[in-house]
């Protein structure tokens, strides 16, 4: 999504991290996802590292905050204190609410499965629990939202991508309970009819379906 | 560590986030650490956002690589690519290591005693494992040490710094093996040589002791 946001064309390659590939092993031996390759053969690991990438090229091309900020690639839109105010809503999204919510998800509902095995029978109290974590999250995000316009102020930008990614990955579990939470469903309903996510949510896990309203833009 | 190597004071506050203090709260809604607070008030919260603050001084501060690479301040020394390998690193530790090793040690040998109440025995089977994630993060450092004159390439960055982070806690509670890790331990010696690092060297936590050698710049 932040890729597509930024202008930049990729090619999507499949990589199951648990397989330790020692292809994938020579490229990140972190053995962790995203990687990104560009076109002269350098390599970006990590979310971290990718997404600073790709904004700098619209920081360190000018001194001139306006500048910046007219950039159609900026996804962090605004002054040094506006980026601080975007990285705090990354961390929180892709720190607290991924050991609060989605990896607890993804495991309870779906790594157990993928990795073959070892059957795990989802954990109702666990269930419950990260259920309760995402109703503190959804009201997070409708806080946001509603004293702001995009999630970290005026305009779109990587804490939206951060906080979509994570959202329209529990979306597809058929966990996301949007009607309790207007303020966050209206937010989601603008991001989703942008481009750059449409064309994530065609995209499937084998064997499991997704609810009828995850691609829907009107859900 | 992060910021005396940049040359800003500060003062340090205790702040124990499991209290869930209401003032806290309100500093950072995460109730995460580290939270600075700048002289204008300004609030930044977490170390993603504190670490890229202070660096975008130097980022900002020109267009020119070789500028920002002299720059006092720079812990992203040299080019975009190399601000890159920076970050991935950052990563491995304060993600990587930290969810294999750090926060899994604290949580047996630290955490549960200072939150009080519930006592915690520390586990011999989950400490064994730990210990083995340990000399596979110790190796890895010993391998980029080795190979590089600072953990990044050619000077010190904040991987060096998230690196001494890790092993500075870990080394407090005796637990690191230098002696099987010479590569390793010759990084280190040489990081703690630093001012910035020698200052919280003296820091103890209250009714923990660490071993002779933790301080020690020889050892």
């Amino acid at each position: 999504m932040a890729l597509s946001e930024s202008g930049i064309a990729c090619a999507l390659v499949e990589e199951k991290p648990w397989d330790w590939r020692p292809q994938f092993l020579d490229l990140n031996p972190a053995a962790e996802l995203p990687v990104l390759q560009l076109d002269d053969g350098q390599l970006l690991c990590g979310a971290y590292a990718i997404s600073e990438f790709i904004a700098e090229e619209g920081i360190v091309a000018g001194l001139d905050e306006s500048a910046i900020a007219a950039a159609p690639i900026s996804l962090f839109p605004g002054s040094r204190e506006d980026r601080a105010e975007v990285r705090r809503l990354v961390d929180w999204f892709n720190g607290k609410m991924h050991r609060e919510v989605t990896r607890e998800f993804l495991y309870e509902k779906v790594y157990s499965r993928m990795a073959g095995g070892m059957r795990h029978t989802p954990d109702v109290d666990m269930l419950r629990a990260i259920r309760s974590n995402l109703r503190y999250h959804l009201s997070y995000v409708g806080f946001l939202a509603y004293q702001r316009n995009w999630l970290a102020g005026e305009a779109l930008s990587f804490a939206d991508i951060a906080a979509a990614a994570h959202l329209s990955t529990i979306d597809y579990l058929g966990e996301v309970p949007w009607d309790e939470h207007p303020a966050a469903k209206d937010w989601y309903m603008r991001v989703k009819s942008r481009p750059s996510l449409r064309a994530i949510l065609t995209d499937r896990v084998p064997g499991a379906h997704p609810p009828p309203h995850y691609a829907e833009l009107d859900f």
